[in-house]
């Protein structure tokens, strides 16, 4: 099974790139919940290409059209379904990927799973563009989510070799003012720096990676469950899910490697509710929220479509030639990946509440 | 929902700390594999206390007992249940917990979701102890992928600031010797100063954590799935469900947010099967393996269970007090993680490989 | 959740009567399946109304479209979306129905589930209208099974107290026939007592229910798995899905209480496969499939929607008052259920395959 | 997948009859709840064998020993799993039976999906005796079901040709005593025709069905949801997995086939709750419950193990021969099927109020 995924919150996500739609189903989302398309379609707008110098020229018509679920503007109890129709007609262009594989795209194991029969234009259900149906699933999540106090913010917190500061993982912030930046980072000057180091990968024809940092604030804490189940386990499933993420790391992560006991441990503190005074453990305990900040991070690779010639193999004649990738492409995709981050989070978040919700009365 | 996973085999953990035991059932499994008991003891004493200066002295005689699901050494197509009987005492020592919970502990967050009622001695279900059944169920699917010839091993790659060598990612490596080793590294030099960094935590008192690194060979292209069931989703759900994982990579990771896509992509190249040039997508393309070996890594926190003191929160009366935690701990789990990991790997594996065994012979 | 369904394929339902749109996900198809559309639109039309004198004159163009999923008339492996638009504009004449809910529809159980925020319009969700996307997903089954030598038809067994001649539970028939009768029956003059029956009742302001008989025919021994899996656990769980079924049984069902062991046995006979010399079983011992025809039958009500005034209750003032059902609705849902009950049977069957499939190939 | 189940909370059986044990795990179960396990086994006595003279006098012990879930008689959040010991030896009576399939039986079946791995001892995985794991589960989800004002109960309405009066489905009766009959009905003289049925089918060497009628009195209106996640699927696909059930109807059920609309219409009624005049319904309206009691009936096949000759088929040669089935059987199981119907009943109940829960308190 591709692309759907959970417990209670049940998200099934559908398309190809070129097909003539793409979108999404939430089942069993809770009813008399007020949905903002205007709001919603903000959101989207965050992941929609052509927003600034760094990404594609091309043009999405992102809006997405709600089939069900939604009675005058209120979820209604029933799956509710969203799709985008694709304006992109299918092009022939994409034919000869079947033999010759772009380094670093899906082309070549499709073919072998699919055994030649998948959808190869515009990378089918394996592009990028899918997100955008994820983007709908998370911006109704995050809607739900900020009515009980919970809200999901992300940026940019590396381009290339260029860093922007991390969040202060203890949260109490106000994170709004990311939402309206088309490279969303806490250290303004960082932004103009990622802006040149993907301008210099474009003029190059060549392509850069980054990381996105996610916070989330007002997570009440016994929201998740342990081991298999785990918080970690379920952002961490929809983020690999999210073409291009090679990593996830939560609160301290890879360098709590590196740390002694004494100094990861966050050691409690009184609060209403209860506080740490650090926040290593990026907000999960045991798999479960600790009433702290989630803090996590997604590494993104450089977009495998470059412009630059590649070798590749030539399947039909078991060949390397010398490829050309046609189309316009993102020569970075982390400042849309952003809202795709959060989205994910949202997602998960929502589907672990409802799973704790689904224990309570019964004492 | 705590503790069960899987599509087509599917897992469910069970046990705590100082119940009477802890296990797994593993169901769907395909009839008529051999599965042999001694190899499994081997893979289990790998995770076992006790095994040098560098672990707990605690001794677990975590040998299971098979409830089910064999007939004379094969499987029965039946679920296959294996317990492993726990023979700590319940200690009174831990009622302590609920009102003053461990820094980096799940003590906190699980008084929160359980409302007191979880259960604190040992840890619980929350505790590494329940990486056994993990690792039982682990061992079985090892036992069935090596005779399709798919390896899976790990290493150290990394102990607080002392690295081993990485592994080569394309493979075609013998490295069965890393299950004889203690400390089981590719660089032999590392393992000793590796063994130094856990003494010197464990004489004052602290913990450190360290990198597990693991790499999958053998594995044919075309298993996984797009997005929200991709390869790295599985495998990742299954890891952070390890106690302790706070952060995964796949391939180049981390570092392939610093790469060009000129750099990282991986160029196609002749052979039976279809190779790559470079490894940096650890042998996953669009979710689904490439035929490359899957190589990723795991980043394990220090033991939270440190002897030096402690600030934590009396919850009661909402100060701030020392703690000394009691009971004898690793003062570096990484150890053994290393079996854990190839387990959980093993798991995701096998299960997304009967997923494609479902999609064939249709055509 | 409300209308997913499934291990291996995984069928996910969306839509409200009067929402823009109605539609089914089916994820994990096969690729390079050939679908016949035009095929599937027979078989869609079958359970279209307005095909006799029997059903509501209400037309509905129930043409799919295709979202995704299928390129140039072959599946692709990425899910697959069908859509169908509804015309019927949102209509006023349903809030009524809010206080005053319709004695045997969902109208009380929804407002009490949704609180308030249910689609009311047309039945919302819980309409028969919502079996249009379940004939989607089946018809496209009932293809793929066709191409692998299995055949799903059924009969009306009855309406009111006129009952149909019931299928040769050996079978080795050829049923085709029934897919092109409006009345499908085994008996020709069968159909014309039925149909007396359904129009003695709308001339009467009232409805019939009836009972509709599946027999599927070469479908190998091994499919289906015992206990909480079982093929009948599948295939009753989609039947029971389907609005007005209220029972369901396979073979002798309810008859087999009243036979003796010696009785309801299958003697196993030769034959290749093999056979049994009756079929009380149904096709199916200890929930796997035994290679004889696997029958069943399902029970519908009666439409709750009559013309005849009805009593029910207002909410508001916990009053009894006379109820006149508006619209025009079928008085006889058996004739166009007979289509639903193949595709109900078809998702299961594909469904417990592909799983048996799973386990395949590791001896 | 054979033996797992759930949305909310998720049940795992295991076992072979044959093999060292079988048991259940129950994930998901909510934190607080105590479980008395002195009901619980009084619980279970009722499905033992050798109650009375209408069943086998083959003895189980079976006392479960619980492994995990529960701390000091609560549970704890944790997965919760019982398992009960088999004292039967491993016969090699069985054997034969791998060439010589029983009528009835899943021998055949299974022998081919398991390719002759099965475990063929006791009737292995499909033994009715993996009913006793569904007991504990179900005997759980009972205490907790009726500390919230839920009750389940269940009577024989028929055996063989003998019926008992049916329950009358408006409910708010005391049930209790039925738990203390050996045989439960309504009407006392029922009783001793069954036994006699039984005990002439016995004295012949021959077995007979029968049906259970269960009642649900106290469930809430608004638990359930539409079409594939119904009340009525959920409560069928658990009831399917009881080994020898092949029928399964809901309030009118089959009957309801023959009513017309005005007659099957259950008209509301002013109460607190809404009641409704009748309950041919059974207490479901659009897969949710209407607050009326949950009314349904499983029927049961004759015990396909009987004592008389039998012709089956000799696999090896394709000759049919004689069969003469060892061992001592149930003449008839529906007596002690009675507390497996309950307990089936009560964990699709719990599971689906579960559910329910999760969706609440977001408004």
């Amino acid at each position: 099974m591709s692309s759907h995924w959970g417990n209670c919150l049940h998200i099934s996500i559908f398309g190809q790139s070129h097909a003539p739609a793409i979108g999404v189903t939430l089942d069993n989302l809770p009813a008399g919940q007020p949905i903002d398309l205007e709001e919603l379609n903000a959101f989207l707008a965050r992941r929609a290409p052509g927003r600034g110098p760094t990404s594609t020229p091309r043009k999405e018509a992102d809006q997405p059209e709600l089939l069900c679920g939604l009675v005058n503007g209120f979820t209604c109890g029933a799956p509710l379904t969203a799709v985008i129709r694709n304006t992109n007609t299918r092009s022939q262009d994409y034919e000869e990927l079947r033999d010759m594989p772009r380094p670093g795209h899906a082309d070549y194991t499709a073919q072998v799973k699919y055994r030649g029969f998948q959808d190869l234009a515009g990378g089918g259900h394996f592009s990028g563009r899918l997100t955008a149906p994820l983007c709908i699933a998370g911006g109704i999540c995050l809607q739900i989510l900020k009515r009980q106090g919970v809200t999901v913010h992300a940026h940019i917190q590396r381009i290339a070799s260029v860093e922007d500061r991390p969040f202060d993982p203890l949260g109490e912030q106000d994170l709004d003012f990311l939402t309206k930046m088309p490279l969303p980072v806490l250290c303004p000057e960082a932004a103009s720096r990622m802006e040149e180091e993907i301008l210099s990968a474009r003029r190059q024809g060549d392509s850069v990676g980054g990381v996105v940092e996610c916070m989330v604030q007002g997570l009440p804490a016994g929201v998740g469950s342990p081991m298999l189940e785990s918080l970690e386990s379920r952002i961490a499933g929809l983020l690999f899910g999210i073409p291009a993420v090679k990593g996830v790391e939560f609160g301290a992560g890879f360098a709590a490697a590196g740390l002694r006991g004494s100094e990861n441990n966050d050691c409690f503190r009184p609060g209403t509710p209860v506080q740490t005074a650090t926040n290593h453990s990026g907000g999960i305990l045991g798999g479960i929220s600790s009433g702290m900040p989630v803090v996590f991070r997604a590494a993104f690779k450089p977009t495998p479509s470059i412009a630059a010639a590649q070798e590749t193999l030539r399947l039909s004649t078991g060949k390397t030639e010398i490829l050309n990738v046609k189309g316009r492409h993102d020569p970075c995709i982390v400042p849309r990946a952003v809202p795709v981050v959060e989205a994910a989070a949202a997602i998960a978040l929502l589907d672990a509440w409802m799973e704790t919700k689904s224990l309570e009365g019964f004492l």
